[in-house]
Parts: C-alpha cells; sequence; structure tokens
C-alpha cells in the first residue's frame, strides 16, 4: 500500500462546491460518483441540505470525517476550503478549480498559498486546474468529464485534461481499460513523480502511462522511475520536444545540448519507454500490459501471406528484435506439418488455403523453438480461414508455450470479433504489420531495461576542499568565468593536465619553458577573450630561445584585439603528440529540470559540424560513461579504426566519471566544457577548460 | 485514353475456364463479374452449354469477339489458350493461373513462352499468378477475392494478391474507394511502369498507390514516374527494404551504396512518395486524394485543447511543414473572435468550452491568413461540441477557402458520425495529431515534386572514342580490374588529374621526377594490389635525387607482398598541396535495377566509418550533382566551415556530371571509384581510380 492509496481507495468522498444546478463542474462531479462509486459521497454546500437526493452538510466540520475531498469551490474561497479540509483532518484532496499560476498574477500569489497550506496540514494535493481522478475498482470517477474508464490494469496520468477525455472515449470503444487515471493539473503539490512512485507499488498496476508536457525534479524522477521500471513499465509521451531548440543556452555546450536532449537523456536512464503519439502509447501499453516478457530477441513469424509477411520482417529489421533462426528440428517439423509451396523458413508462409489447424501447428512448432522468444501471427482474409477461431488457436497456443505474441489479423470488420476475443486473453491485435512488431518491440525494451545493471557513481579520491578554493577565485575576481588559468581545478580531481604554468612576465616565461622538456606551447590567458586562436593568442612549437617574444606578441595582439581585456598572464604548456592522439570534449550544462547535463563528442567537426555527441544526467557510473564514449558515431576512431593506435578509453571513461563528480559535488558550477581533452595511446589530457560559477551558490 | 484503357472499361470480358463447380477459381471470378459488370460476360468452357446462367462457349474463336480475357485454366493448357486468345484479336488478358517462373524449372519455362506468345499477338497480359483486376465504375471485379472496392479515385496495383485482399477488407469499412485496382502477379508483360504510366493518364484517377516486392526495370519506371508525378502523386510500399544489407557487392562502393539504397534514391527521383506501412498508404492516400495543394508551408493549428495542440506542433515540427506565423491582422480578429484564455497565436486554443460557432470563427481567420497554407482542427469531446456539426463547420470553411484541411476529431464512436460527414468532402479524419500532420505533410511533399525543375544532364564534349580505346585495354589484359593506369579515362572525360606517368624503369621514373616541379608521390600500379599503402606500395614526398631508390623498393615490397602479382610499373605524380584541401570520393555501382548508382561522399573516416554519402541514379544533370554535395552531413566541410578556404564545389558538381555521363555512356563499366578526389580552393584532382568492365559489353 503506497503513500497515496486513500486517494484511489477512499470510503468516504466530500465533494466540496456540490451543487445540482445544470451544467455546473459541482454536479457532473457528484453524478459520476454518485452513479458509480462504491463508497460514500458527501456533499459539502453551506445553501443546500440536500444534493441530487444525497445529504448535503455546510462545510468540512460539521460533515462526517472524509479519506478523500473534491474541491470545486470558486477562486476566490478555494484556499479557505482547503484549510477547512485540512482542519477537518482529511489528507488527501483533489482541486478542480482554476484560477492558479496558469492564470499569472493573482493566481500564481494563489498557487504559493496553496503550496504553504499543503504544507501547513500535510495535504496531498491533486490539481489544481484539475479534471479529477478515477479509481475503477471501486467505480470512483472524480472528474467532471463525460466518460468513465473501463477497469483494467493500465494507470494513467496526464498534464492536459483533454487528452484524458479524448482517450477514454476512444479507449472505451476499443475495450481497454485502466485501473487508475489521474488529471494532473498544475501539479502544486503532487506531480508525475509522487504516482509512478505509487503505482509502482500497486500490484494492480501492470503499465503506468502518461501524457506529459514537462517533468518538474526530473534529478528525482530519475531516481524514483529507475527503482520503479525494475517490475512495472511506464511508457510516457513528453510533448513540447520541438520547442527545445528555442531555449536560448549561454555556452558552447549548452547550445549543443539544449533542454530535450536533457529530456530524452534523462528519461533513458529512468528507464521510461517514450511514445511519440497517443498512437503508439497505447500501441506499446496494449503489448505491456498483458504479455509476458520475451525470453530472446528472435521472433517468427506466422503468415497465410507472403506480401505482408515480407512487411512485417521489415519491420522486424527496423526494431531491436530480429527474426529467429530456426534449428532444424523445428524446420523438420515444419517441412512434414505443411505443403509442399510453403515457406518453412522464418517467416513461415503457410499461404493462402491454411486453414486454422495448419495455422496452429505452425505457431505451434515455431513458438516451441529455443531460438524463438516471440511471434507474429500476420493474416490476410481468405475463405477457409474464420478469424475468431484463429484468434481462439492463438490464446491456446500463446498460453501452452508462455510466450508473447500478437496477432496482425488484416482486415475491417472481420477482424472486430477476433479482436474482442484476443483482447480478454491479453494479446493485441494491430491493424497493421509495423505496428504489431512495435508492442513487441516495447516488451524487448522493457525486458533490457530490467535487465540492465546501473553502477554507482564511483567516488574518487578527490581534493575537494582545493576545488572549493579555485572555484572561490570566480568570487574574489568578481567574475563568474573561469578558464585555463584554473586548471588546478580539474587537477584536484585527478584529471591530468600538461606541465606548465601561467606567467605574468616575459623572464618567468622563459624560465617556465626551460624547464619543460622540447619545445612550448603559449596561450593568452584571459576571460574577455573567447577564442584565442582567432586573434592569435595561442603559439605553439615555440622554442625557448623564442618564448620571450613570443609572450610579448601574444600579449600586444590581445590588447589589439581589445584594449579593456582582464588579462591574467600567459600560459607556457608542454607541448603535446597530437599526431597519435585524438581531440575529444567533455562539458556540462545544467538543466532547470534534470541538472547537471554531461556532454561528449570528438572535438571541431564532429561537436560543431556532424553533432555527434551523446549525453547523460550526472551523476553516472563506469557503465555510463563508457556507453557516453561507446554510442557517438565516431566512436570508432577512438577504439582504433582505419590502422589508427587506439586511444586510451579506459582514461576517457575515467575522466567522464570524475567530471560527473566535480559538477555533482558542485552545484554553483553551472558550465564547464573541457576542450579539448586529448586522448592518446598512453592516457589523457586536459588541454583548456571554461566554466561559469553561479557564486551565490558557493 | 492510355494504351490500357480497355483493360478496365472493357464491353465484353471472356472468363476462360468459366465453371459452377464449388470452390473453383473459376467460378468466383464468373460470379464476381456476373454480380457487379455493367458489360457482357462470356463463359468460355467446351464442356458446358451454360454456366451460372450465361451462355457458354466452347472456344474463343466460337465466341463474341471480347476485349478482355481473364484466364482460369489449368498450367498445362494455359499457353495454348492464351494463343487462341490472341488468335481471336482480344489484347487484354489476365491470367489467374498460378504455375509459372514461381515455382521454378516447368514454370520458369513456361512463363518464357508466354512471353513469347504476348509478342507474337501483341498482347497486354496481367498476371500470371495473379488475384485479377478492378475497375469500380462499371463493376467490373475480375478477381476471384471475397471483397469488391467501392468506387474512389485512388487506382491501386499490389504485387501480394493477398495485400489486397486485406486492404479491400478493411477500406470498405473505412469507405475509402478505388477506382482501379491491379493484382501484378508476376510481372511476365505488364508491369508497375505499365500501370503508372496509364494511370498517369486518366483523369478520374487522383493518387497511384501501390504495394511491391521489387521494380523490374528500374530506369523506364523513374523516367516514367517523373512525369506521370507532374499531375498525379504516386505513394508506394517497397518491402524488402532491411534486406538489402545481404546483397553481396564487390567493390568498396558497392558496399557501402546496396541495392536498398538504389530504391531510396530511384523512387526518390521518380517523384514517389514512400510509404513503410499500410497505415502511412493509406493516411496519404487519404489526404492526397481528396485535397487541394497548399500554397505555402505555413499549418494553422485550431483546437479546444491545450494537450492535444502541443502534440500537433511537435509533429509540424517533425515534418517539412511550420507553424504558420499569423499576421497582425488575424491575431486582431481572434483576439476580438475568442474568449480572454484562449490562446490567439498558434496553435490557437479555443479552449474547453469552445462551441461550433467559435471553432468555425477561429478556423475561418486562420484559413484567411495569407501565412497560413494549410491547417489542423484537432478536437477533444466536450459536453458543448457535437462532431458531426462540428464537420459540417470544418467543410464549409474549407470550400470558401480552398485550402487543405485535416481533422484530428479525438475519441472513439463520438467520431464516426462526423468522419463520414467529413469522408464525403474529401477531408480526412485521422485518430492521431502526428497521423493528420502526416497527411498534410504528404501534400506539401507532392507540391514539392510537381515543383521541382530536373535538369536534363548536361552533355559534356569529351573524347569517347579514346575513352572506349582505354577501356578496352581490360579485354587486351584478359583482366577486367582497371586501375590507375587508366587515369587518362578520366582525362577524356575532361576531369583533372595530377601531373604525371607510369613508368617501368628507374631511369625513367626518374627522368619524369625531374621533369615535374617539386617533389613527387610514387605509387605501385598493380590490378592484383588494392590496398597498396598497406603494403608500402606508396612514397610521398620523394626528391628527385631519391625516385631510383624509391622505384625498386616500391617494386620490391610489391614482389614480395605477392610475388605473382601482375606489375604494370610505378606511378610518378606531382605532390598536391593537401593542406587546404579535402578528400572527396566520387563511385558508382551498377544496380540489377535502376542501373548506375552514384555515390558520394568526404574520404576516410566520412565514408567508411560515418557512412556520409549521397547516391543518385544516373544520369544527372546539375542540381541533382550539386544536391548530393550539399545533401551529405560534412558538406559544411567542403563549403569552407570552421575558417577554412571553401572547396571549389563547382569543379565537384561538374565532376560528378561528367562521370555521370561517363558510365551512362559505357554500360559496360560495372563499378568505378575515383577515390580520391581532391578538392581545393581552385578546382579539383582524381588522384586514384578503380574501375570493373565488363569485357563482353564493350
Amino acid at each position: 500500500m503506497g503513500r497515496l492509496s486513500a486517494l484511489f481507495e477512499p470510503e468516504t468522498v466530500a465533494v466540496v462546491g456540490a451543487t445540482d444546478r445544470e451544467g455546473a463542474v459541482g454536479r457532473a462531479i457528484l453524478e459520476n460518483l454518485r452513479d458509480g462509486f462504491a463508497g460514500e459521497v458527501v456533499p459539502i454546500n453551506p445553501s443546500r441540505d440536500e444534493v441530487l437526493g444525497l445529504e448535503c452538510y455546510a462545510d468540512m466540520s460539521s460533515a462526517p470525517p472524509t479519506d478523500l475531498a473534491v474541491v470545486v469551490v470558486p477562486p476566490p474561497v478555494v484556499l479557505e476550503a482547503i484549510r477547512e479540509i485540512g482542519e477537518a483532518g482529511t489528507k488527501h484532496v483533489v482541486v478542480i478549480t482554476a484560477g492558479f499560476s496558469e492564470t499569472g498574477g493573482e493566481g500564481a500569489e494563489r498557487e504559493r498559498e496553496l503550496r504553504e497550506i499543503a504544507a501547513e496540514y500535510d495535504l496531498n494535493i491533486v490539481g489544481p486546474n484539475s479534471l479529477g481522478i478515477m479509481s475503477t475498482p471501486n467505480g470512483m470517477n472524480a472528474t467532471f468529464g463525460p466518460e468513465n474508464a473501463r477497469e483494467g490494469s493500465i494507470s494513467f496520468m496526464s498534464q492536459s485534461g483533454a487528452f484524458i477525455t479524448a482517450v477514454l472515449d476512444w479507449a472505451n470503444e476499443q475495450e481497454i481499460g485502466f485501473q487508475d487515471v489521474v488529471s494532473l493539473g498544475n501539479k502544486t503539490v503532487l506531480d508525475e513523480t509522487d504516482f509512478v512512485e505509487e503505482w509502482g507499488d500497486d500490484p494492480d498496476t501492470d503499465v503506468i502511462i502518461g501524457y506529459l508536457e514537462g517533468i518538474d525534479h526530473g534529478d528525482e524522477f530519475v531516481e524514483t522511475a529507475r527503482e520503479v521500471t525494475d517490475d512495472t513499465p511506464i511508457v510516457l509521451v513528453k510533448s513540447g520536444r520541438t520547442d527545445a531548440g528555442a531555449q536560448a543556452a549561454s555556452s558552447h555546450t549548452g547550445a549543443i545540448a539544449g533542454s530535450e536532449r536533457a529530456y530524452e537523456a534523462g528519461l533513458e536512464q529512468a528507464g521510461v519507454i517514450r511514445a511519440n503519439s497517443v498512437q503508439e502509447l497505447f500501441d506499446y501499453a496494449r503489448a505491456l500490459s498483458g504479455l509476458p516478457e520475451p525470453d530472446s530477441e528472435g521472433v517468427a513469424v506466422v503468415t497465410n501471406a507472403g506480401g505482408p509477411g515480407v512487411l512485417t520482417t521489415d519491420a522486424v529489421g527496423d526494431s531491436r528484435l530480429r527474426m529467429a533462426q530456426f534449428t532444424d528440428e523445428t524446420i523438420d517439423d515444419l517441412t512434414a506439418a505443411m505443403p509442399d509451396e510453403a515457406n518453412v523458413y522464418n517467416p513461415i508462409d503457410a499461404i493462402g488455403d491454411a486453414d486454422i489447424e495448419r495455422f496452429g501447428d505452425a505457431l505451434d512448432i515455431a513458438l516451441g523453438d529455443p531460438n524463438v522468444g516471440s511471434a507474429v501471427v500476420v493474416s490476410a482474409p481468405t475463405a477457409v480461414l474464420e478469424y475468431d477461431k484463429l484468434a481462439e488457436t492463438v490464446i491456446e497456443k500463446r498460453e501452452d508455450h508462455d510466450k508473447p505474441v500478437v496477432t496482425c489479423l488484416m482486415g475491417g470488420q472481420r477482424a472486430r470479433a477476433a479482436e474482442e476475443v484476443l483482447r480478454e486473453f491479453g494479446i493485441p491485435n494491430y491493424f497493421d504489420p509495423a505496428r504489431a512488431v512495435s508492442g513487441l518491440d516495447a516488451l524487448a525494451r522493457f525486458s533490457e531495461i530490467r535487465e540492465r545493471t546501473i553502477d554507482d557513481p564511483e567516488r574518487f579520491d578527490v581534493d575537494r576542499e582545493r576545488a572549493r578554493e579555485i572555484l572561490d577565485r570566480a568570487t574574489r575576481r568578481d567574475d563568474n568565468r573561469l578558464g585555463v588559468e584554473s586548471m588546478d581545478l580539474l587537477e584536484a580531481y585527478g584529471i591530468p593536465t600538461p606541465e606548465g604554468e601561467i606567467v605574468d612576465d616575459p623572464d618567468r616565461a622563459r624560465d617556465v619553458a626551460e624547464s619543460i622538456d622540447g619545445d612550448v606551447v603559449m596561450k593568452i590567458v584571459s576571460p574577455d577573450i573567447s577564442h584565442k586562436s582567432d586573434i592569435g593568442g595561442v603559439k605553439v612549437g615555440v622554442a625557448d630561445e623564442d618564448v620571450y617574444d613570443a609572450y610579448e606578441d601574444v600579449v600586444a595582439r590581445a590588447r589589439n584585439y581589445q584594449p579593456d581585456a582582464t588579462i591574467l598572464g600567459v600560459q607556457i604548456q608542454e607541448m603535446l603528440d597530437l599526431e597519435t592522439a585524438t581531440e575529444t570534449i567533455v562539458g556540462m550544462n545544467r538543466d532547470p529540470q534534470f541538472g547537471p547535463l554531461l556532454l561528449f563528442g570528438l572535438g571541431g567537426i564532429f561537436v560543431e559540424i556532424l553533432e555527434d555527441t551523446s549525453v547523460r544526467v550526472a551523476p553516472i557510473g563506469e557503465g555510463e560513461a563508457r556507453d557516453m564514449i561507446d554510442e557517438i558515431r565516431a566512436a570508432p576512431l577512438l577504439r582504433g579504426a582505419r590502422g589508427r593506435e587506439p586511444a586510451d578509453v579506459e582514461a576517457v571513461v575515467e575522466t567522464v566519471q570524475r567530471l560527473s563528480q566535480l559538477v555533482t559535488d558542485f552545484p554553483a558550477i553551472l558550465e564547464l566544457d573541457v576542450n579539448p581533452l586529448v586522448a592518446g595511446p598512453d592516457g589523457v589530457q586536459a588541454i583548456d577548460l571554461r566554466l561559469t560559477v553561479d557564486t551565490e551558490e558557493l
């Protein structure tokens, strides 16, 4: 039993603002509750003694104790009503009333107060600006919508009330059932994370689905959803995907890793299966709610029609699944059971005159193959095939083998009766082969999610105090940008940097250069100059004897470029052998929802032109760090493609983890770019650094 | 009237093999024709006088003249029957009988003979192994399938008979109508190109759709479809997409540009809109068959529900369309017409209590905006909204403004009646906002196709005779592989190559090197050694005085690597300045269906690891050549990204066209790779060449 169980399983529900006025929301809710709810309904309205045949109370204090209160009073009195609910000891509240933050100004202030009252009385509030909630086992429809839900094992939350109304109307036609339904409204108190947690504990919820426009506390959501998805699949439509690009991002990394990428990474790390449309949402949910997990990725396709069989094979090719390779025994058995013209290799084409028995034999043999994890039955209508009989056979064979089976019984009216039979036994029928395979693909995706191990972030032994002191420089300098002069920040976190020093006179420059083997690299150090090379602020391969002049030149160019630039000195750095090394970039941009978003890519054109980057929400463990490196398209370059010497990928993996620790330890770091991090055969070196610090946070 | 008009509009149809035997195909066809066909049906069967109440004839010669004969006799007598049809002067034949090439052996021989008879009598044959054909205006159902089609403006061909049966059953439920339907069967005589041509001339066909597993003569198809799609959209499902990778490809380019890429390029060049599933096929066809073209890419979204409005906006963002920016006047008009809480910016949210009038006003104002090319009406069910009334309003506003409008009236049963009304006026309703937008997107795609200009391939002034002589070397050498020794082939076609010569003794090597400014590059020339660098067969930056020794060394290494290798000599080539240049690859692989498939990409990792290439079926004009270059992801590198000097892209464009001409002029060239073609600021130079020649074709 979860913390919110009384929200969905109340014995008594008060409707604060109940009325019998035609067209009023307070009437619609009361009617919906009166007509189906198994518990007691208590109308609250100071100006009535009775509403719709139910005894009405003037206020919460005079009413019998209730587990849940649904509030539909007008905005000006809503806060008072909720305070009364708190005083009466009711802990669960659904606020239908609108006119809060969504209207701005006064409404936003009202929402702030609502949050305070909730904290004061420890109230679990859904809404405000909610359509209401439903729970089918006890018949509770505490919404003002025209549709009631059928009972089923899908729990459904939505940030849009209209989305619920639209979906229920359609789902009822399709005979798709729900356990709980929640219209989240403004999410002032309870949000998606609370319901994911609650339904994760609910044995009657097989799948959690949702429509969200935003996730308020991404980090908490990821943590909770990760646990929940060990058992219960979560499928979400997160809309507003394409607006992401509009977000202004102040640093280079930020510009690439926009907010939609944070959602993409965060939801992926959370173990959420993402749907891009209403259709996908239910195509996935139908498979996930009624079928067992496949024990292998091999799919058998059984059909009576070549063309649709090829289409199904294409769809398998597009998915994470693959066509099963049958064992010799399976081939022999199929050959014995099928006519000569049939194709006994996968896809099995039992040909146009296949009757129920032949279809059943083919499916039975295929499901018995150890290489088959799941099956799709695809059929075109023929004179010899009754779809409802075929449905029964499919159900029987599916249960015999306890493997997931979906169907694509193509056609119109004649498929309907069969669909009904199949649905009862948890087998989704799809109109299109591609959609049938997408259902199995969602099952396979959920298996992957369940089986993945997410290792805890390693805690490296670092010098956190020294790092804090370095970051404090920003406060001391009254400039929130730190650059190459703060490379010791990386050293404090165990990230290798080249030998060198920042100096502020040409003599010292020569001394430092002489202490370094070979030629040196010299770079102007100034928070005001970002593109050092462009203005001639970088010199490569400088011999010791040229260092003095080079110093003067670099400083002169910087001054010339921007006379009032703050110049912190010139960096003298050892020359690295870049012939055998690869430039990479590791960056971080703090996302308002998900927190520190790490970015990895190869330097230069790979990030800027090919946009070949990977992102993760920090903190991350070793496995996720390695995945970041392996999933960029250009990864083979690091791994030693085309005769190159492989880079020390493990050192890159470790550096990404150390940076993950740094940005997690210091929320004051708003943005950070190590660009480049040079990866050679014998390790990595961070060559340059830029970061922005929120000095108030330090 | 097309060449095949009598196939779809016959006055008399003979059924050769007509029978009244229960369950026989010959009976099913006769029944289907008898029950609906407006013309005369003539059964042919030597053992009956009458079949199903119709007068039966012994053979074609004794029967009245017929426009079309449908053949259902058994395989052993089918050829004789078709010969009789030819003798009788009937020119159009549908062969239902199976047992041809699809069964191999004897069947394949039968199909060869069928082709001969067709040529002898000039017969237009559909099939064999066909389900039959339909044409709805005259009620002709000459198939043995259980379903008849409703009348409509979609003409439909399919390489799978079962696909037709499945689609018709579903389409009848959805009340989707067809003009002509053809089951292509084995395509021995008539194939997809013939029907595309025929329906392109048919004023009653608004959209051509098809399910194909292959296209037999890709080049002819492209040529025909290009013309047809000036007026009539073609939407195809081409299955077998994911098998492409399995095709063996012998050369480097071939391995990358597999057969699926040829279909992708060929269908794109043909102007075909490709669908990947049955659902997409009809989502597109429904929009294309009933709506006008949009005159701009701006979409207005009108909704009563925020969430679905955001989803629709996402879908527009994913498409080639964009959300329209309303004029100030539109904003003013919407503000005046909508309540305060409504959103008058796009998407227009008329909010939950929007009635028919408000919806109508919003749509009217939006469609009146000059920036709006099309609109989506998205609605959640509410108490104040009757969907059938809303449908009428949408129809009215759409016709007033003559702009395309699609709807997404979300919900189940309540949407059905509205759908029916909308359908009658050509407006498709979709269950899902994403699908509604995909319908508009198909319309916009078709506009693009109609508006594109495909310039004729330029005929460069080349030395074709010299090229032929060079290719003949392959015959003379009895080796179908030519290499760098044939660089003069490129010169004959006006493609620049570096100064240099192939020599076969070290003294001559030194002489050539001395005649070239600066250092030289030396490469072993041998058809047996592909990866010259790997075996030490290439030396870069060789000074004149070292050329003699380098010659000996390169040859020794080659001998050492492969003692029996044919060594044609050593190439001495001028050193190019590669600092400011970019390596590109231009290749060609001859596809069995589409002919010469050109490939372009940047060299090295871009092709091999990032697979960043573009392909086109040759011959191509200047625009297509330029598109090939611009559509690779790394194109900005050539155009001068990141401070590089831009390469001479026009020279690359010209080289691609010249190679297009070369491979078109010489079908004997099976594969060709110019790798690299170095593109610098002042032009291009082809550095290396490999090609394979079919010496029999020369």
